[in-house]
């Protein structure tokens, strides 16, 4: 018994309705070049109930303006849109499910719209199929996510449909790729039209309608800090993890998350990293965003590579003007491309700093909290062990022999994933606690799973200002949670920690303070910070970073 | 103290580098489309020794005529080059090093050249930086990797330098994009000058140097197994695993290696699995090149889409002819591309079956053999659980509550990661051992670590003619060591079993016997195979798919 489809049946659905889609948009207008006022009817053309659309919000850039025209369709013709997108930002994309015309959405981080998604939820007017790392979800645009239509943004056109991205790339081409090469339909809007553009990012033939926006596409400067934010405990902190693991595992290769606490350590290369004579042997390369607090490091010779998944506002002259530090295309502007990135962050890079809003004493870690619902963002692909990496690094091989062996004792290298966090976040909220509030929001939200950030047994390393637990040397549950009670400051379970028992763990070197690293606290000074204000920076920059208004402070 | 670059120091010597190099190229030839007998010459104009050059030898498209080209040039010139690439497989390869013109090797791969390069090493000709899983490979492409010259193969070009690489895209864009950001030139050889392309896979202006080659670029068909050599131990543990895990656990996404044991897998889907009412239940979505095998499954509907890293010789015609299932361009021909369809396989699939050489009591494996350095291609990256993955689908939440809960009994999902293998591989020898050739092989290179492929705690099921092992359930390393003796049949460890453990472990549901899950052993016959020649292929596709030469024996 063998069975075989109808031998009628056509195995070319999609092109068909991909072919009858866009003989209706050439109904609405006959050319690619759709005008503006003309895009919401386009949409309405192309566009059929229950589609996956995949309206582009990245980390950073968004087409915002296509993301308002599917607001404005009528909800009667498009309902019940499947929508997959890594960053949900925009007002109007929670107007979408408010209006009916979304219904699923399958995304990575919502940062913005946190509070209005959880509402959302509590309403119904939302199913949500998962929260994803980065990575995982351009995966799943490959495999059973892939969007039928694509609406994206890039910097401009030139007449055949080629887009420049400008610095922004992130995932653009991903998408496009998924969407262009499955029949489906690409639609971009763009900044400008031009005759011949500085560069080409995605080939014209894998996109099919473009409009010109009347305003560039929305960018968020999320990867700048301002020094002057930058408190003595984060120069405590960073001074702990330049001295107490990147010189000691010689980490040649990393990526930081955004925070405070991570630019502090970009901060202090140039100042207590050359002191301990760290440049050259530290930090070399890196998977990052041109962070603006990366600028002294880079100007002090510490970096040799960064490969960024977006850009960052401001950076844009800087980075052009640095083309041995950054990837940039022949047009001088930084090519970004935030898939490749993570995969260099997962593969490539020895290890990953990371904040987090909550940790628990197993070191599972969360940024969940009762009300909001934020998403990952690419933290999980970061912070985890890379168990399919075969390179060895001396970090990664120092990592892994402190930790147990593999199975039948096989030996193996470990990436190094630290979590950052003062005991206390702001209101007095102890950051270390018993029971991640993650628990109670999977029991609300009635996922499967409670959402953890970074499971505890791939974070190698927990610091605080009271100092560095390394949790590769613990042998046990127990003294895994006793490692973390010790530098768990006066929270609860920091409290609740038996004196003896961490004295043990502070003679096997499994928790250091900051003066078993001899670190004075006393040099824990904002003078350590190469930058003390974002003047500073664009001092350091030669007046090349140019920095959005609101942080403009002179 | 504060540390600053000297501020004279330029920051664009990758760019300054660039153009002197072009410069020299133009002396050797005026126009970016070199006559392939100038090829050598320009190499030598474009290389300074020591270079870090891509020499494209992807898994199936090799840059053949560029090695030779290569291989050619005069090692007082041209010499000391590290060369990166997944697959090592030309006797050109091999050549660059006993010249002298390479010198160090970070590569996949090395198939057909996995003795050659063996006695390389043992000659002192050759250093290797490590041997990598292909994403691995390509992450380091972006941080410490990036190649200085990259030398690549495509189908065709237009005069502006826009490639069209067919259905093998493999992984040219990501070659190309790390080199042509990075202020690197790129060198295309290519089949065809043409007028207008069908599709454009990589703009021209990433594209530097073009030549036409005597005769199109090598393409191996690595994918396609005779379903003729499909045994009846084949069958049966086929068998086994369709109805013992993809039925059980709900199996919807999935990769399989290549072999006979999992081409038998993909034959009794439209028999066996028809049977067992499972089309539309399991496999739905795959990350596979396009297997001949395959074609019985995709005609009996069981496969909705399938996501390739290459294409495979002799089926362009039936993937053009089925679009739905295929990711193909508006030309019709096949999308590949082998870093996304790895990042797939790592994160948007419930499962990975490979087969392997050698297993040890804790599961680990290994293809490494004293005498071979064949590589890990892309076997540890899809055969290891992702860590970063948040999104649950049945298959995943269920293997995940079989084992044990994450740290402070955190639940979690868990990646399928199937080992297939008869217990005697060739000559007898046994395929399940207490020590892995590898700790011998690593002593003998002097290696960091042993070549592991898959890390033991990374397997959930052993599959052998003998049954099913589950690791998941087993609760110590005593336990997984005696499930996994309790199906190594004949051999010295599975004859080292305690009878009465087993069958203990098997009341437990940790082994498994063919009547255990139902099976008739006589029903395990090559009756079951959808198709049990290449010519039932070929009737299967209904003649679209054209065998190479070798594969056709009627």
């Amino acid at each position: 018994m063998t069975v075989r489809r109808d031998p009628t049946a056509p195995w070319d659905t999609a092109r068909a309705a991909r072919r009858a889609r866009l003989e209706r948009a050439r109904g609405v207008w006959p050319d690619r070049w759709v005008p503006p006022e003309r895009v919401t009817p386009l949409l309405e053309a192309i566009l059929e109930p229950g589609d996956r659309v995949c309206l582009e919000g990245d980390n950073q850039k968004q087409a915002d303006f296509l993301a308002g025209a599917l607001a404005r369709v009528d909800p009667a013709r498009v309902h019940g849109l499947h929508l997959v997108l890594s960053v949900l930002a925009l007002p109007e994309h929670v107007a979408l499910f408010e209006r009916g015309i979304a219904r699923r959405l399958d995304f990575s981080f919502s940062g913005p719209q946190a509070l209005r998604l959880a509402g959302l939820v509590q309403a119904g007017k939302i199913e949500i199929g998962a929260i994803h790392t980065y990575l995982e979800l351009y995966a799943r645009y490959f495999v059973d996510l892939t969007p039928r239509v694509a609406l994206v943004a890039a910097q401009a056109a030139d007449a055949a449909g080629n887009l420049y991205t400008g610095p922004n790339t992130e995932e653009t081409p991903t998408v496009v790729e998924a969407t262009a090469f499955r029949d489906g339909i690409v639609v971009a809007q763009v900044n400008e039209r031009l005759e011949r553009l500085p560069r080409v990012d995605i080939p014209g033939d894998w996109v099919d309608v473009l409009t010109l926006a009347p305003a560039p596409s929305t960018i968020e400067p999320l990867f700048t800090r301002d020094p002057a934010e930058i408190g003595e405990i984060q120069v405590l902190m960073a001074m702990m993890v330049v001295k107490g693991i990147y010189a000691e595992y010689g980490v040649q290769s990393l990526n930081h998350g955004i925070g405070f606490d991570s630019a502090a350590i970009e901060l202090i290369l140039p100042t207590y990293g050359e002191a301990l004579g760290l440049r050259g042997r530290i930090c070399r390369h890196w998977a990052v965003n041109p962070h603006p607090t990366l600028i002294p490091a880079i100007e002090a010779g510490f970096v040799e590579s960064i490969h960024a998944f977006g850009s960052e506002l401001g950076m844009e002259a800087y980075v052009a003007a640095r083309p041995d530090v950054f990837f940039t295309g022949h047009d001088g502007s930084l090519r970004s491309n935030r898939a490749l990135a993570q995969t260099a962050g997962l593969y490539g890079c020895d290890l990953f700093v990371g904040s987090t809003l909550q940790l628990d004493l197993a070191g599972n870690s969360s940024t969940a909290t009762a009300s909001r619902i934020t998403g990952f963002g690419g933290a999980p692909n970061m912070g985890s062990d890379a168990r399919g990496r075969r390179h060895a690094t001396p970090a990664w091989l120092r990592a892994g022999r402190e930790a147990p062996p593999g199975p039948g004792g096989m030996p193996r290298g470990r990436k190094l994933v630290v979590q950052l966090l003062e005991t206390f976040r702001e209101h007095m909220e102890p950051a270390i606690v018993e029971r991640l509030d993650a628990w109670d929001l999977a029991e609300r939200m009635g996922t499967a799973l409670p959402p953890v950030m970074i499971y505890g047994d791939d974070v190698t390393h927990v610091v605080t200002e009271e100092g560095i637990a390394n949790l590769l040397l613990c042998r046990s549950d127990a003294e895994r949670a006793e490692a973390i009670r010790g530098v768990a400051g006066y929270t609860p379970v920091g409290r609740a920690r038996s004196r003896s028992a961490v004295e043990a763990l502070r003679a096997l070197g499994i928790v250091r303070r900051p003066e078993d690293l001899g670190i004075d606290l006393r040099d824990a000074t904002r003078d350590l910070l190469a930058a003390r204000t974002v003047k500073d920076l664009v001092s350091w920059s030669g007046g090349l970073y140019d920095p959005p208004a609101r942080f403009r402070r002179w």
